[in-house]
This record gives C-alpha cells, structure tokens and sequence, in this order.
C-alpha cells in the first residue's frame, strides 16, 4: 500500500504503509466522565505515532463530521489535554443525532466515510451510548463495503455499569461515591431530625436496567442500623407486600427508613413502576420522577404515613442521582415509646 | 449572690459570682452549617471558663430539654469539638417543635426554666430559623418574670442571607458557592448539547423571601456568554413579558439560555408563583416544585419550546437548591443558520 503514504509513511514489513489519522466524536447526554474518556484516546494516540496520525474531534459530536466542523487536537498542549480528565460538560460539544438505519440513511453514511477519507481518517472512536456502539459497528460495516475500512471503536460511556465482561465501565466509580455520598448525607439529615419529623427517605436513582448505581448506595453504611435500609433493583421483580414489611421492620428497629430505589424497578408484570409516558428524541421511555412518588404514595397510603416530599428529578445535567424525596411518616408510638415527660400531649 | 456559688463559684468585684451553665440546642431542618454553628458555641465557651461553666446541649433539640435528655459536651474531646465544623447532619439531633404563645403553653415554658434551674443554666443559645430566635426571646422574657434570668442567644441558621445587619449569614458562603457549582456545571452540560437538544435550564433554588442565593447563581458567569443568562429575584415581581423577551434576546444571541430562579419569586398581584398548597409544621406555606415548572411551562406555551424535564424538587436535605429543570426548546431556525450542510433535511 503506497496510497497516500507521502511524508506520513512509515516503512512496516517491508511496505510503505500509510499513518492514518483519527476521529474522534462524543455523542449524547453527557457524564462527569467523558472527557475523561477523551483524554485517554488523545494521550493513547500520541503515544503511538507510528500508528496514529492526527487526531480530529467532531465538533458536537458526528454532527462536526458530516459538516466537516473537524477540530486538530494535535495543537492541543499536553497539560490542556490532560485537563480534560477534570473538566465538565463535553470539551468538544455532544449532540443527540442518531444515523439511523444504513437502508434508510445510506446518504449520511456515505457523507461520513466521504469527510472520513477526505482526512485520511483510518480509526474511529464513538463515545456514547449504546446507540453510537450500534453506529460505530455500523460505520465499520459500511466502510468496509466501500472500500475504504475504517478501525471503529465504541468507547462506552454508560454509568449504569450495564457492561458485560468489563467490572467498571469508565465512570462507574464516580457515581458509586456520589450516590453514596448523596445517601449517606441525606441519611445523616434523616437521623437528626427523625424524632418530631421525616422517618423516611427514597432516593430515586438512575439504571433503567441496571441496578449498579443503587447497590453502591450500599456503601453509605458502615454501621448496623445506617442507611441505605432497602434498595430496590430493576433486576427484581417488586414485590408490595415485601417491601412494606422492610419499611415498617426498619422504622420498628432504627425508627427511620432509608429507601434508594432504582428508576427502572419493575412490578411482577414486568412493567416499570412508574413511566412519565414520555419518550427521549431515540425513542426509549423516559423514566426517572415517577418511582419516588410511586414509593412515597405507597407508603402514604399503606402505612399512613403523611407525604410532605416533592418530585424528584433526573436530569442528564446532574447525572446519575436524584435528591431524596422526603416523606413524613410515622406512627408517633414508636416516637412516643422514647419519651419520659409529662409534657406529650404538647408535643403530639 | 452567694446563691449556688459553690466550687464553681468566682470572686469578681469582690463578689462571689455563680459561673453558670450554658444550653445549646439546634432546631428545625439541618443545613451544612450547624454544626459549625454548634462548634463556634463549645469552643468559645471553652476560652470563657471563668463566665461559662459546662455547656449542655438538647439531644434533639429543644425537646432534650423539656425531657431532661442533656448532653454533657465537655467530656468531648478538642478534636471532637473541632471535627463538628466539617459534619453533617445535625450532632446533637434537631426536631420541628414549636413552643408556641406563652398564654396557651406556659407549662412547656415554665418546664423548660425548671430543667435550666436544675442544671444552673444561665445562658440559652438556640441555633435554628426564625421561629427559634422567637423562642429565645420569649424564654428570655419568661424567665425575667419567674426571676430565673437566662441570657437567650438566637444563632441563625438561614442559608437565605435575609438577616438584617449581617453582610454573611452563617452558611451563605457554602450555599452561594454550591449554587454556583451546580449552576455552571449545568451549564457546561447545556452549551454541550444545546446544538440538537435542550437549550433552556431552569434551576429552582431557596429562597422565600431573600434572594441573595439566587444573586449568587451569578458567580458562575466568568465570560460573556455564560449562564445564568436570567436571574428571578423574589424581590422583583414576575414580569411574564420582559421575562420571554429576555430568555429569546439570550437564544437568540448564545443559543442558550440558563435561568435561576428563587422559589419565592411572586407576580404582580403578590402572590407567589406557584405555591404547592402544603403546609410545613410551623403553619408556613411550602414552596418549591412549583416555581421551576411553571417557568418551564410557560417557555413552552409561549416560545413553543418542547419540555422534556421534570419536577424539580426542594428538600433541607439537599438544601439551597434544586438540580436543574431541563426544557428542551428550540426554535430549529437559530440552530440551522448555523449548519453548513446538505444534510439538514436529515437532521431536521
């Protein structure tokens, strides 16, 4: 292969083989991590000039690619490179633009690997969901069709853990120590004012299907009696009558309730608890700001406890957790049990 | 005054004078701060020997002390005194409990000036909102007239800066900081998907009456540009058109447009915006969950924004904010003029 190879070329085997440049886009609603990402392809790459030529970043995501908005990050410093790993938001713009299928939408594919061939892009990092590993596989396909293969390679950017065979996905450790720390902070809250006031707390967290996020709110508790007191994964089936039985053994035991619960838990029909009904431009349900009221309502009505907590929220801006929805609750007899005045009837 | 004197007893201006006890009780919700309020108390105390003996605390609040439930602080360590100021969470324990006129509750008060006297309190700090430093000023005045004369200090416990006299209230230096933080880490996420997706935030954030937490959403802007680009004040009133006109003068002009937004803010017939219609213990109105949506509501009706966020929620656990509202809005037409591309049918 001599195609191309000018000054760039390398001799491999014998062969003048072409240093190709890279690409590189971030895609979606954007983590506390992506950057991070970023700064691992952009670090790697300049570590191996004999493989990787320049690396280009799409600006706002593969949307930069097919407008040929193309950023050189070769003229980035090293230490403005390495400030990515601490920088928020996406250093190179996201978008929320899906390809399509390649049947429907062979223009788009052909105008990428066009703009892709035009700067000799010879590999392809996709940062994003599962949707840009599914263009990424896509791309690969196609490029190779059309003669010009292309190395493509989806850097995942979940937080929800949901990867097989890896035990992190990038990310995941960063939204571990903040639901933990978001949980152990409310708890500690809780367990100061429990006495005349909230008994329980749920705190809605992120996982459609995943309950990673949720399970690391385990780590809030160092202590026998700490919270997290019940987690409620979307990879078991919610069971009613189960988990009033914890919340009222909890309040009995530890006179307050600390509840994370997925945002995706399912009730034994499969169905999640609470969809908003919504839909996001990719077509999936939206869910988040339904199951802390489901919870809360149910603990209302059930044990009759009063609600005084708002909706929650999820929002990709504040990634990964939701502020804990409080709930008054509780049967002043466990509260009363505790006291030795003659003053009660005031303080009921 | 000989009376109690004691041991503990000092000779000044050739009197023997009773070195009395000090109560400290911490009240209502619990924000960063209170404990660092609560360290300020013991640790002055301490370098006072010779005017304040041991300093109490309320287990619970001021309930500890109409149940004689004390904690004896000066069996605490320094490095334990000294650690309160980094803790959440209230240490001592705080409750929502309101003493109430002193005609129709003169037995709790009288209770209260009984456990002072039987553990020769002199001094009364009591660490809490408004309601609190009410209490203190009436235990002050109750105790003069069952000449049992208790020194009563109010610590203020507000985030909302809304003191009178005070250039920084207690915790408004962390709450202006985390505000400001969560504003611009928003608002890095939207300049990052504002091309496709959401283009408008909102952030609820506290503030009944006072908006200086609001104001310090304004820390956040560095350049030209940055968010927040609107600042909702409850001290101004809701003006819907100049506010629309503001939030498209900023689309038009960044593409974005960030708002923060004070929970009190009220229209023009004085009302407030949204009011949940709850009532907290105290008989206040509870706010919040309200001003945010209608906001985003009204950016959807009358920009013909699409809205894709959801409730946001306000809760003392969190405190002083609310993770933004997400609107996605936009006009395509200001997002199109920028695309170079044959391909905006596409994108479209």
């Amino acid at each position: 292969m001599l195609a191309r190879g000018g000054v760039d070329g390398i001799v491999r085997q014998g062969v003048v083989m072409a240093v190709k440049n890279a690409f590189y886009a971030q895609s979606g609603g954007v983590t506390a991590v992506i950057n991070g990402s970023a700064c691992g392809v952009l670090q790697t790459a300049r570590q191996h000039v004999k493989e990787i030529g320049k690396v280009y970043a799409g600006r706002n995501g593969i949307i930069g690619a097919l407008t040929e908005d193309l950023i050189d990050t070769s003229v980035e410093s090293e230490t403005a490179i390495a400030a990515l790993k601490h920088t928020p938001g996406a250093a190179f713009g996201s978008c929320r633009y899906k390809l399509g299928l390649i049947q429907e939408n062979r223009a788009q594919y052909e105008r990428l690997i066009e703009v892709f061939r035009a700067y000799d892009i010879g590999f392809f990092f996709y940062n994003g969901g599962g949707d840009s590993q599914d263009t990424a596989y896509k791309v690969s396909q196609l490029s190779a069709q059309l003669s010009y293969p292309i190395v493509c390679v989806g850097i995942p950017k979940t937080i929800d853990n949901g990867l097989p065979i890896t035990d992190c996905s990038p990310g995941f450790g960063s939204v571990a120590k903040y639901v933990a720390t978001s949980l152990r902070e409310a708890a500690l809250d809780l367990a100061a004012m429990s006495l005349t006031s909230t008994k329980v707390f749920t705190m809605e967290v992120m996982g459609r299907h995943a309950g990673w996020t949720t399970a690391a709110c385990a780590l809030a508790a160092e202590h026998e009696g700490d919270g997290p007191h019940v987690l409620l994964l979307p990879e078991v089936a919610f069971n009613e009558q189960r988990f009033l039985a914890k919340v009222e053994e909890s309040l009995e035991r530890y006179d307050q309730c600390v509840i994370a619960v997925s945002e995706g838990v399912k009730g034994p029909d499969g169905e999640f608890l609470s969809a908003s009904g919504l839909k996001d431009s990719f077509g999936h349900s939206q869910l988040g700001g339904g199951v802390a009221p489901f919870i809360s309502n149910l603990i209302t009505k059930k044990l009759g406890c009063k609600f005084h907590g708002r909706s929650p929220i999820t929002s990709c801006a504040r990634r990964a957790t939701l502020p804990p929805t409080p709930i008054s609750s509780t049967p002043m007899q466990s509260v009363v049990r505790r006291w030795n005045s003659q003053l009660l009837d005031g303080l009921r």
